[in-house]
């Protein structure tokens, strides 16, 4: 029950075809995702978000397999259901295993609590960890 | 202007102390910094907590510097000043660059980003991401 | 499968009844959704904040339809199913068409990068954004 | 340095200080916490907020200082700094112990852990669960 | 569609079955939530974090219903399904009554209202409210 | 205290200064503020997000100043300090009122509220929200 129409590639314009083209080369794959889908009803945050995300998500400073691994310790923090599906899948197809997948959680979990102690006691920021 | 008194080694009670000794110790460090000086007001919470922070950061299926930057992503998105500072700074002594670090937030601010596309326009869940 | 009771306009208590009917009498409808049906088992409550909508989304310095936009933008922030949906429909009976919703979509999404970004990074608030 | 002016109590309309007056009658106290002095640019929304607390925190089914706990709760979990102390100050006058503020961290650090591993791990919930 | 498989005793490890016991004879239940069988994924992980809530969720200076409703009302302000609804269970059980959850939810509900009314107007924070 | 180091123009790369020229020049103005300085450690993440920025502020189905205004909520919803007091400088700059401001707010307020109260009482989504 999406909030935005699902646009298939059939009925797709030119310029979100030649996105949803990039989209399943660069990735390797033969289909199109939904949150593309939807996205799509606007050509042009459609593009935009894509080419932010191939950027984003390239090999760089940090491998692609931690940066998957990012974006999932992010979406679970935020309670993201579709992300924490798409990203989670997104690592295991990138090397991630059941154990990394459990501590993985595991620091998630505990940086949350400790962001909370730190919000309620509210202690001052140590000069040593200034820059 | 912390909400909890900050309790200092001299005036600790020995099940503190022997924390304070664990945390100097395990960390090559010769101090304390304020978050857990502000937890041992609850001895109980003090020794709980550190145990937790000591096994889950530990080396296993992810390196340490990995499981900092998972830190600092779940810190910048909750905006939770004290963990953002400190888990930094922790990151960079276990070998965080400046292009690591700029490259973590990248990725920090893209998955915030899609999470409330996702959330706004609703796409269901491929069941290709289903486990 | 809600947490609360759903009270009927049939079972409910005549000051659920008058607020119900002063629901339905506002927007010009002859139903009452779900959110104030599971908030009638506090008939304080639901007398409260019904009061407190209609107050605070009655036209004034900003128009209805801007109102209910920014309703979407927290909720999906949030990522609080129920009020996207409800809200998102409320809007586009106040006239929010498909490019509207679209770049409310990418302004939200946007907002969340940024705030992570400049929550990471940590610029100092300029002097010259200050009051 | 706030972003909206602090109206004080000189300066005030008067159905401004009537509030005022009510808040500082209700509490016991001769002084206006900043908050109300920012929300006074609104007199109606002064008006609306201050009755909607005055409602909520008043003794019901629970206790006041069980209320001003929550509060700080929910306070320390979205990292609103100007909430926790003030709630966290006003749940002081109302009785809470160093020890109870303790241990209220602690379930509010240990709530904001499970709730982000049942957001990663995404296991459904048992129909035991269901009302 | 857990993103972790869900664990029955019959075919966990010894000291997973350890940690199931313990959960059963402490609550006085003969089943097994899913967020646990999920955790038992990491044996480790499960056994700490089940200690971690027997511990804070025992009888202290706050009594266990006071607790598991602070335990809601960060799971309700985190949108956490599941939580939501077990932890909304476990209060039931310790004697939450229907005007209890009601009130709980209307001191949530007005916490995060004046959350991001002190978070968007910035009052400084007064220094009466300070330690 | 930023925690990546803010990089002033005359010693900024050639690329960084192409997108500060062109910051300076769009917004018609003669200075950078701190949060493109702090993203100009890493140019190619500076032109990608200014480039969004651009993109998604310009005017189009919604006029720039609901756009500033949305992202104000956003960020008041957040937490996000930098970004509170930039856009809202923002959004006055581009024609908000005090009676703007403080409506804006209240929406903000309600809409936090509602969410959580929907978070909690877990209402079924009403068939005629769905699209």
């Amino acid at each position: 029950m999406s909030l935005a129409r699902l646009l298939e590639y059939e009925e797709a314009l030119p310029e979100v075809r030649a996105v949803y083209d990039d989209i399943m080369k660069t990735r390797g794959v033969d289909w199109i995702n939904n949150f593309w889908k939807a996205l799509a009803n606007d050509p042009a945050a459609l593009k935009r978000i894509w080419e932010n995300a191939k950027q984003v998500m390239a090999p760089g400073a940090l491998d692609p397999l931690t940066k998957e691994m990012i974006y999932v310790a992010v979406s679970a923090t935020n309670g993201c259901e579709y992300c924490t599906y798409s990203h989670t899948a997104a690592a295991r197809r990138k090397g991630m295993t059941d154990a990394m997948f459990m501590e993985l959680m595991s620091v998630v979990g505990l940086a949350n609590e400790t962001n909370r102690l730190a919000n309620g006691l509210r202690p001052p920021v140590d000069p040593q960890f200034k820059p």
